[in-house]
């Protein structure tokens, strides 16, 4: 099957010819009876054999990304010629010509490479278009200005995909949780809370209510949050099965790494790396001077149940997506899923400096850039000298 | 040598008859080529012989410690009557009759079990006998007071070390950090600061001074702070080399996850569970409004250089013991050590519960039960229903 | 007319007979042709003559609640034969027999004390009555459990009132802020948005329709909020006129020193004690590691106006009730009020310590007693001693 | 007596021709008896009569300092040809000739104007020089660099002079601390602790020594802190006599308004505006979760004791010089001082900017200049869409 196929292709991306193989910078996993997570890792990767097909993936539709979105193709074609071209079925968008449709689902023809252009909320897209299986590898452009998803300019983009067909790209397995709810008698539910989602996207609602897929993955978070009820939620949180903690807040985070320096990071959340296994709890302005965020390693399990107690319920948020309403004694039990993201990393098209100590091929260079520039981090006061008095 | 055979009967520990195999709980590694540090996890293990020596470890020499080193050396006599029970040699102690004297260093005889009496601070001592090598397993009482590394009630030591003997001990893996030290040019320098020890505990001197050891492995963190410096210190931090950022601060501390409930708590910085394999970076007061708590895979390696422009020099302090001061282009670079500690878990002697849920045997219920009742995590207002006034 | 008498009551509290004159203990001031805000301020009062009227208030109508009413309006009857006793109109309730119902604006009795029974809450409902002028001095019963604005047990009632009508009880003047709503145009609007409320209360509607009345005070705070929306506001905050930041977040509040222990606190805000008068303006979740509570003098005018650029509205709540949504362009602003409420103290019954130093008359106690109790304010790691091992 | 005059003419600051009197904007106080501190505040002023005498402080004695100094003694020889110039007497500076050598104490000449020229460190020296009375309005230059405490560019001082010589000078009095020492018995004891001065600058020792002045004034704060010691140190914190909490930590700091950006802001204090009267008690490090920064009135006293059973002593730190160390059972009272500084401020020499809503002449914009530029407050994401791919 085609999901089979992309799996066979990332895990070779896993385990065949790792260049990055410096002590002590890269662990490898023997993952016991499929049954652990692929860790997220950084690696220097031949695939088998050269992608076959390509889906292209926007979420806004403006000129520039059009342009783009032309030129990336007339580009394919021209280099690529045996390569087929798909496009994400969406009703407000025209497919480009010579591109064909694609619809997530059981009979979707098989991708073997991710394209995004937009902003970080793209590829949380695409992710979300792959959430009940493996993902594809991503490779994701920037329309100019930077973001923390986004690895590639758009002027790039041959440069980028010559590395992917040159087997020289590098990828960063970036971690996904899977979501499985549970109504009051701990029955599984679905994320759309049966039947009634409140502003979730079509493609999504399509793929659960056409193929009964109930459980979602996500590459940030998952939220709970009181939205516009005027009361704080009440929600116990378990892990592993063991009580934790009963948390009086507007709510709570369930983050990847990935997801760290998003929601997580405004609620307070610590900056992990993306390329660590691990969980994050961050309590979201919650009534309590003593509430800190958690780390739990990957192989944690952890259930959100709305208390009987609770004055408000808690609606869902999965990676910025609205998805359900969870009542009192309803809950969400999240955990590191089996397919994170392989995403394409910048370091495929940078020369690794020269005596850089330390900085082999592959190295993670995209995050510390990203944490300087994006969030400037610890930017403060020693820029004080740069700055002259404006005077008058 | 002893410290071989002590690795060889830890690696027993890790690798032989795993009980705690449920798929998703615990993470299974095979080490490549021994340059990947185990990392921190909790095992049932069936040591391949019971121990055959045991230290005693102490910090503090009351009336109640002493009595509880009598009781429990008269019980090693008589219910294992074969085992060699050690004791350090420290000079403000007698060691206790029938006792032998055991000093670290390259010559020390095989210990096979460790075992401290005291507080917190007693095992972060037994870590720094052993923090040239690996550390046999540790068990740990407390005298009556719970602790955040102490397991066991002293009351308990006879099922405990029963547990040990018979197999049936479960231990946790708590990782170390592996501490390097350079001088301005680079060159490797001696964690005293080329014999300039500050306040540094006696047997750790002999131990650097004899046996010429110079890397120091710490179980909580390492901490750099300006001390009695009026003046603020600039640090550069790095990542596997690559430049992250230069702090303003008070301070930096690495800290193991172990450690995240110790120093960098209270420095802002999160909690992150004891089998997860990771580093943590906590700013101590920092002159940045932007300044946030990272968190690295176990595979990184971090180093702090002090800057040619810093107003002050930094003092290093390793699990609480001050050991050196650096000064302007000094540096301490950390990484996860080969050597994590191997503590035997309260789970050892407590019986599964039946029925509740993912709590196999094994589970990590120490923690959660030590983040609500040592730091009252989260243990706020809700506990308001509960009070009433106290009238007048 | 009966606001005007309050007033003359209320300032009859602020200047006359204050006895709490130790230097440096109470701040006194001359306020400046009426415009400057009467300062939070603790003091004992001999109000020129006792209360002839009381406004019963309570939110919940619980059985104990019922009792307590009943007993209360009995006891008034007994002792204070000419006393009016009246009580809030509200159609979920039937008024107490031998007690006259009230209603809110222009006409309404003259009230000369308040008397609530039930939670915080209900001291914020009985805030929201008086919202558009001066309140009359509040007595607040708890009925058991503690709370922040409950200085009494039901079962002091008696005791409590004889200190209000033999001139001895202690005010605590509680800071409100005032809060402006404007348009795109700048135009002034009301605090319903234009006849559509949300949420919001019925006799605060009642009273702003009927009367035209379009401020609101409020004791706690204002809080913007992005409530449903799954996407951040950005909101401009403007002090005294001049733009201070635009906030990226999910919203902002604007705290009393009274509510910084409420909503502010959750979100990481200082906490501020209640006689001083200052405003705080704290961020929910900002997407910026920069962002720092901040604290005004209580001379300042706060605004803020939702960007043209917001992708989400901000519903507004005032002390928890919600009121309205501002768009792109709208704002608030926010200032402090001339009417501050006369909270009756705690030390209005309790005897002056012997010997404490510094504590005079009327001091302060309550506040530091709710922090510790309430608040389990630093109530950590020290209490560690006092655990013992739960054994097995 | 010099002190006196300096008084009467900061008072005519005060009270004078206020121009700044907006409603709302500007809080004005009559002093209860002269216990009461006179508030920060901000006013435009015109002095009964010009400076006669100029006292001219630096901490560092760089070519651009001498050069500047050079420059502003001869403009003001020209220019305000009767006004006498005096410089501090250190011994590691040679006087400027024309230029009379001035040490604080009780035969001081009386200084009407201090002019420093330095970073925000000059500033915080010339309070100290003060530190035992009344400070007279202070001129900050910046050598070019900004700062907190640094309205001026050097280049902007003649017009700087011009503003206070003409009386258009626009004053900020920023609160400072008064600290009272006491020992285990209660007694009085000098902030050097009896003769043990630690790193106190040569000018406090005479001033203390010779004139038996034992308290101190600090502008920014009180800092108490462990220091070196590797443990941490137990604190009782009292506030108006009553005991608010037990700290244990790496220390605690009493921070004004003005030092709110300072040592407090890194230690996790929130930023409050130096027009406000308040006091800020921040911990530094505690081991507790649920210790928060709390906000005080100016009238409150705080004490901080060191705890008998501390296991570290605490240096203490006034305003970053280190004076004294406290051991068990001794303590630290700090309260409001009758002496705020009087900062010049930048608006003295701008021009309101016409129609700007709100902002009348004497306006805080420096304070808002300040967190946005020197602290790059809230400074974060949006900043990211001018950020464009360093491609390659
Ligand atoms: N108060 C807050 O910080 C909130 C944050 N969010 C975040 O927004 C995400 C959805 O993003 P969009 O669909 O783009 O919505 P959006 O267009 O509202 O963008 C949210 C912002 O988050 C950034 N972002 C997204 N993922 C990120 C990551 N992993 N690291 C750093 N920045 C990241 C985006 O670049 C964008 O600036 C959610 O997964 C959630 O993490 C959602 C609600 C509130
Ligand atoms: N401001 C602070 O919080 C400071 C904390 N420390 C910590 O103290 C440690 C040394 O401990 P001791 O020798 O016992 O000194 P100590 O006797 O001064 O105790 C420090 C406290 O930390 C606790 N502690 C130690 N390790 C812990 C852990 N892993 N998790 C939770 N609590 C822990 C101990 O029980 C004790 O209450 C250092 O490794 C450092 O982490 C050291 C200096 C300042
Ligand atoms: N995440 C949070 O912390 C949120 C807090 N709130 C707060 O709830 C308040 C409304 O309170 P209720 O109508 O009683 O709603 P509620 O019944 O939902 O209670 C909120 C909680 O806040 C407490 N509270 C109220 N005022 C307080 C104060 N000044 N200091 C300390 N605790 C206080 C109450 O005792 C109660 O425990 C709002 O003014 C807002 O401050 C509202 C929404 C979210
Ligand atoms: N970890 C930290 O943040 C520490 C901060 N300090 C602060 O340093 C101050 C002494 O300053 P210096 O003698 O210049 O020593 P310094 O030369 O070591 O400078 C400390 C830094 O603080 C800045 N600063 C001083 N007062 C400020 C204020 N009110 N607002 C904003 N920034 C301010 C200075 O510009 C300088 O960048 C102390 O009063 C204390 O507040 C002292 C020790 C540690």
């Amino acid at each position: 099957s085609p999901r089979t196929s992309n799996l066979r292709w990332a895990s070779n991306l896993l385990t065949r010819s790792c260049r990055a193989s410096q002590p002590g910078h890269i662990r490898r996993f023997v993952t016991a009876s499929g049954s652990t997570p692929p860790p997220p890792l950084l690696q220097r990767s031949q695939p088998s054999e050269p992608p076959k097909s390509i889906l292209i993936v926007n979420k806004h539709r403006t000129k520039p990304i059009k342009e783009a979105i032309d030129a990336f193709i007339q580009h394919v074609r021209d280099n690529y010629p045996d390569v087929k071209v798909f496009h994400e079925d969406r009703q407000d968008i025209d497919i480009p010509e010579g591109v064909e449709v694609w619809r997530p689902g059981e009979g979707a023809a098989k991708i073997d490479l991710v394209v995004t252009l937009g902003g970080d909320g793209t590829i949380l897209h695409a992710s979300s278009l792959f959430r009940a299986g493996a993902v594809p590898p991503v490779l994701s452009f920037s329309m100019g200005t930077l973001g923390f998803l986004l690895p590639f300019h758009i002027d790039d983009f041959s440069k980028a995909l010559a590395s992917v067909f040159e087997g020289k790209a590098t990828v960063l397995y970036r971690m996904r949780l899977l979501c499985t709810f549970h109504d009051k008698d701990g029955k599984r539910s679905g994320s759309d809370g049966g039947g009634k989602p409140t502003s979730i996207c079509l493609s999504a609602v399509i793929l659960m209510h056409t193929y009964g897929i109930i459980d979602w993955q996500v590459m940030n978070e998952v939220a709970l949050h009181r939205g516009s009820s005027p009361h704080l939620n009440t929600i116990d949180a378990f892990v592993d099965g063991q009580h934790l903690t009963e948390a009086v807040s507007d709510g709570l985070i369930v983050s990847t790494p990935t997801g760290s320096t998003a929601y997580s990071l405004s609620a307070g959340g610590p900056i992990v790396h993306p390329s660590l296994s691990a969980l994050v709890l961050t309590p979201i302005c919650p009534r309590s001077l003593s509430f800190r965020p958690l780390v739990f390693p990957a192989s944690s399990s952890i259930t959100l149940r709305i208390s009987e107690r609770s004055r408000a319920s808690a609606g869902v948020s999965m990676d910025g997506q609205v998805s359900r309403i969870l009542g009192p004694g309803e809950s969400v039990t999240v955990r590191a899923s089996l397919h994170p993201i392989p995403c394409i990393n910048r370091s495929s098209i940078t020369e690794p400096e020269e005596g850089r100590e330390g900085a082999g091929p592959g190295k993670e260079d995209d995050w510390v850039r990203d944490i300087n520039n994006l969030l400037q981090y610890n930017a403060t006061f020693r820029s004080k000298a740069l700055l002259r008095h404006d005077r008058n």
